[in-house]
């Protein structure tokens, strides 16, 4: 396999979850009367999703994950209904069943139960679902892991349309959590580390990846983690894009980082494995022709492009 | 009042909280035994804090945060004990007060009590401390608030040298909470909107920013909140850097953006007013010669760097 130093790979795959549709126009959370209004609107559509599940429509060969909301509510009774914005001027909810009652709606030969990983890499819906599909199912599972209040532990109340969960006991009023994590490349020339989880697929390697703790910068989380998971210091940090990852609430923060090191001692607790992979490689993997049958995450996820623009040569470390 | 296109502000100052010294070995944090020993060892510091208030011990002209273990202690109990981290080799801690016993200790002659933002605005302890303050401040907050189990409400139990707080009823592990928050300055050519919220101290203008929600890039967050309180249409989000702001436990994430419409409208439940400043009355507020006596954000916070990186021509929309 011959492959130029800064290869041209073709197209640039689309990420996911990015650039929404949805306009969130939070100043209408509070409206409790046009939230009323706008889940009567004909043209008021839900996804409808129960922990891991999401529920899809079969319409012919498409799978429409919009259901209106008449169709969601006969579907089973809502664990909660989040308003996650407009499209194209319509109200869009998201429609939390628990995740038995989505299970058992595999049964329905009309339905499609999948989980939300399998349907973007798929491509299995319109990419503009994918979006309001991670807005909702963060803010979906926030509300199922906190219906009590961390300050005193009375049951909670939801309010602002599914953005707020209010103490009736303490005052304390809780907002929808996002989780801060970097994802990065280190880079050493014409070499990047790429590491395995034991939950991978079967041979794909992919970045390096943490929380962001308290106290710490993206710059010094990201050099805390490559030090902790492969025992390399890093000097420069740069910022590549960031994307939702919805699993159940994350913020993914991609970035290529500066190895000032060479030696990699792998935190087998962390990781399967972790090595040195020279530019040729990475492309043949991402190509999909290497030869021991090697891969990188799928496009719909930010590590494929952080490492896609080092291999074409578009950053450096 | 002469400002070049370009100007040269002189040497750039430090930002806050950045560049931790701190090693958080977090392979550590489940060891007991060692953390034991850590709080036996004669080199251990901690720092001390309740609520808003940071504790400082006085030595002559200086403050110093850093408690010997056993000092602290006699301070009064502690709420939690967190472990920080090594640094130079030595166990630094977190001593949590309640915010009524560290207010209390304003009486003291040997001590100081102040809030965090002004010990960093004032420059009043090495700057080596901030990082580990932050870290110090968002962990002990997260605990002071979270007790309970969000997921079923009983009583939590603090694990992992503070990293953590398990159920003892249904046994979820709860992690400590950090927000994203996108704070931006959108620019159109050569000037830029600022904007001020009540609560700023009188005459100070600053970047608009807010929290990261869930299903949101930092890119869709940014274009999202300029929108929302000002307005404005933005295109191209370019990150700059990032900053962790304990108050409570914040991720600030730096950007500039190309603003692609020019009529403010104020969100004036967010803002008290917002505004286009041209390039040479911002040089004029960040030198601290504005006729008028505006000013930008001292150099602690992040907002300082993005407008005077944008002012220095460094960056365009």
């Amino acid at each position: 396999l011959h492959v130029p130093a800064h290869p041209d790979l073709g197209p640039k795959p689309q990420l996911g979850y990015v650039d929404s549709a949805i306009e969130r126009v939070a100043e209408r959370r509070g409206d409790h009367a046009w939230l009323e209004a706008a889940q009567a609107d004909a043209g008021a559509r839900a996804y409808v999703l129960g922990g891991e599940h999401i529920v899809l429509n079969k319409q012919g060969e498409a799978l429409d994950p919009a259901f209106p909301l008449a169709q969601a509510r006969a579907l089973g009774k809502a664990a909660e209904l989040v308003f996650l914005g407009l499209m194209q001027g319509a109200p869009r909810f998201g429609y939390g069943l628990d995740a038995a009652t989505a299970a058992a709606l595999k049964a329905r030969p009309d339905l499609v139960v999948l989980d939300l990983r399998t349907i973007a890499a798929q491509g299995l819906v319109n990419a503009q679902h994918l979006p309001p599909l991670a807005e909702a199912k963060a803010l979906l599972n926030w509300h199922a892991r906190h219906r009590f209040c961390a300050n005193c532990g009375a049951a909670t109340r939801v309010s602002q349309g599914g953005w707020r969960r209010d103490c009736p006991a303490c005052k304390a009023e809780h907002f929808p959590r996002t989780d801060p994590v970097v994802i990065m490349l280190a880079v050493d020339g014409d070499r990047c580390v790429l590491g395995r989880a034991a939950r991978f697929v079967p041979n794909m390697w992919s970045c390096l990846a943490g929380f962001v703790e308290p106290g710490e910068s993206v710059e010094d989380a990201v050099r805390r983690e490559v030090r902790e998971e492969v025992g390399l210091a890093c000097g420069r940090v740069r910022y590549f894009a960031s994307q939702p990852w919805p699993f159940p609430a994350s913020l993914m923060i991609g970035c290529h980082a500066e190895a000032r090191s060479t030696e990699i001692v792998v935190d087998r607790g962390e990781l399967e494995d972790a090595r040195w992979f020279d530019r040729a490689e990475v492309a043949a993997m991402l190509l999909r022709q290497h030869p021991q049958g090697l891969t990188t995450p799928p496009p719909v996820a930010i590590a494929h492009h952080i490492i896609r623009a080092w291999v074409e040569g578009e950053v450096d470390g």
